[in-house]
């Protein structure tokens, strides 16, 4: 078959698919307009290419970095290449942290080198690290129950998760942890804290995260350490000995950086003030490439405008694309972007930053009937398995829009091995693969133009205070 | 239930699934004694705790390293704690090579930090590193064909693999490259070798391993690097750029160093003099804990003697444990034993060493009808799923024996994740079962048991020239 050939006979094979999904409200040119996105994504999609770039040229993108300024530019100029007709960006103050030097080893009853990452926010050590006794907990409740035993010591948080965001098995579960964790250990007068790290894999590969000290309260330099030394420690603490840890982090927190969210706009034709928002954010964190999170996340989103842009049709609202600054540690994009943006009418905020996995949904949170309604656009998408609709849905850098009741959605990517690579060395481009990617194109463009284009819109929510 | 009412249960339970597996020419005696044996390694096993104590107190066990010395003296101490009747060690000179400090980089057309490590043997590079042009093949073939291309340059081969040891796509298919690649690439005017890590994982873990320089070529630098470099290096080549890379290691190779072989003998009642071997090797990389390669196996062997010991029972034949020094960078272990010991009579000689998962069966390399003894006794084993056995058997350290004839076995575990963390510094005890541990000392007990026992013995192989 010819290359042309080839197109036509998928782009039938796409068309027939959709036409075989319930029709509820669907019509005819909606059906339509959905098999020429989808097919142009699954066909001819570029998302991959933009993610190599982002990854393999430019690199991992903490706040402050020298690699997120690259991609402020890039991702801009690639708006503007692809033809969007409205490109900008808007200046984000964000915070500066850098690693530094670190390294961590069990000291004491055997010797043994620790593979760890300093948490993101983290104070450095003094010059020459600190040695002290570790206390295991498993939990925020155990160190309570053992808060007489902390002063003085190193408290490990040592609980293995399951795969998947669960806030009782999985990621969620431990997240606290991580955050508050080093607070709460200070508070009992702990003088370091390490976690194992939030990761599904055992191949001795730390996972970073962000923390938050409690103001009041000493700030103690804290680390993730890979899953065989929280294993190994756990083991010589069982036999009865004391374990002793000796760590040094050279981390400290540099004045605020100047960043960017990038924002693109093809404007709408009837009802240009009305918007449908897509994003991503586009620092990541300073290990890998970021390629997972959430460069995928950002090239969907880019690719999504291209494929709509390139259509030719005008969407009836505006389609805005925003590349939002200071995810992992700050969120000052998302901030920023709803004290600039916040009074404008959003119909819909769509977030993508779980990766670059196959689709398998969309999760909102609307008024009533609202997922009635993304569940009926989104059975169009049962071709390519991601028509599963969670009742619940969003994300952090849309989640400052709440408070003005904004229905907060977000693309949904299988889990399953997320947290093997998420916020690590390893969470680099070769872990994506290309048709995933364009699938995930394919499900959030047709969404995106539906909720663009149809005369109704999606029930909003009660607006809701801030976090 | 009381533990002595749940010990006597298990067994129970564990006769009755003997007593269905077919009968051949099994007597009720032997499966009342292999009832036992497998009864009391899976009810009370203790291979788990030998290897914690290898693995956590004494750490890796590089040929000429303390960890080794240490591991020598342990488990003959071992040995004799668990009352083997004779226990000694047996001086061999190894080779002596260390690691020292080393680091890789790809500084253009990007710049990225290569996970790596230096393959065992490797020179090191002059202080200050080198930097080159690198050019990617993926088999010695290749290179061969692109010869003219590879002056001046660091030859990279790239070849991802499959689980398992498999000659063409597993393991086994990347091995040659490994070792004689350096000296084929030095052979073209190479100044240093790397090697996409043979493993099966993508979390940035490099996987050393052996290399052998060829007489009479210049000794080039060489590592292998982790999965996620090798795929950068092959998307910037692909892209069409030049790809420079700086390595610099610190290996070098010490004066050969002191080292034992570790030998123990529970002697035979009626024919002492004819003896069954069976062993694991004592050494491990510079990484890791050495745990599923080969502390695994030593753990399996000793636990075996052990329990054998602890029957009561007196075997027809001697039962000899061998814990080999030196198998991973010399193999000066096993001819060291060939030497002084390849005159006595082995009547078969199994070794263990392809990690601590659950056994699968056996290999066996012996004369016409070998294989089909092993099937009958090793359908005993039917109720742990270890009664598979393969018509090719043997192991590195005895090998040598080849050359007198001896029936060469051995135990097979599953290794569909041995790949992922063989030679890394995640092959750690975190990755070792207990319960598989103790199928594996069942099915070696039972097998061990019965060869030393029976009247007749395994056919000899023809006796073959050694390597």
């Amino acid at each position: 078959m010819t290359k042309t050939m080839k197109t036509i006979s998928t782009l039938l094979a796409v068309a027939c698919l959709l036409a075989t999904a319930p029709l509820f409200a669907q019509t005819d040119a909606e059906r339509e307009v959905a098999a020429r996105l989808a097919g142009g994504a699954l066909i001819d999609g570029k998302a991959w290419d933009k993610l190599a770039y982002l990854t393999d040229r430019i690199g991992h993108r903490l706040s402050g970095s020298e690699g997120l300024a690259k991609a402020v530019t890039w991702t801009a100029e690639e708006f503007k290449r692809d033809g969007i007709p409205k490109v900008w960006t808007e200046e984000v103050m964000v915070p500066h942290w850098v690693r530094g030097k670190e390294a961590a080893r069990i000291v004491a009853p055997v010797e043994w080198d620790l593979a760890l990452l300093a948490l993101g926010g983290s104070v450095g050590t003094p010059e020459g690290g600190i040695t002290a006794e570790v206390i295991e907990v498993d939990s925020l409740e155990q160190l309570n129950e053992r808060k007489d035993e902390v002063k003085g010591k190193i408290v490990l948080f040592n609980k293995a998760i399951e795969a998947g965001f669960d806030a009782k098995y999985g990621y969620g579960s431990a997240v606290p942890m991580r955050v508050v964790g080093p607070s709460r250990a200070a508070r009992h007068g702990a003088v370091g804290m390490l976690i194992r790290s939030l990761g599904t894999a055992d191949f001795r590969l730390p996972h970073t995260g962000t923390l938050r000290y409690e103001d009041g309260l000493p700030k103690i330099p804290s680390a993730a350490i890979a899953s065989e030394g929280a294993e190994l420690i756990h083991r010589l603490l069982a036999s009865g000995d004391p374990v002793k840890v000796h760590m040094e982090l050279g981390a400290k927190t540099l004045p605020d950086a100047l960043s960017h969210n990038v924002i693109a706009d093809i404007p709408g034709r009837e009802k240009p003030e009305e918007i449908v928002l897509i994003g991503g954010h586009l620092d990541s964190w300073d290990v890998g490439q970021g390629a997972h999170d959430d460069g995928a996340g950002c090239a969907i989103v880019m690719e999504v405008m291209r494929l709509i842009q390139k259509s030719g049709m005008k969407p009836r609202r505006t389609i805005r694309a925003v590349l939002f600054t200071n995810e992992e540690n700050g969120l000052r994009g998302g901030r920023d972007y709803e004290k600039r943006h916040g009074h404008e009418t959003h119909v819909a905020a769509i977030e993508s930053d779980s990766g670059g996995a196959e689709p398998v949904g969309f999760g909102v949170s609307a008024g009533e009937g609202g997922v009635a309604m993304i569940e009926e656009i989104a059975s169009m998408l049962e071709f390519i398995d991601a028509h599963r609709v969670a009742s619940r849905g969003g994300g952090a850098d849309i989640s400052p829009l709440r408070v003005h009741g904004v229905p907060l959605m977000n693309l949904r990517q299988q889990s399953f091995n997320y947290f093997d690579y998420h916020h690590t060395e390893a969470d680099t481009l070769d872990k994506i693969n290309r048709q995933n990617l364009n699938k995930n194109v394919a499900a959030l463009a047709v969404m995106t133009w539906l909720l663009a284009e149809r005369e109704e819109t999606l029930p909003r929510n009660e607006p809701q205070e801030g976090d």
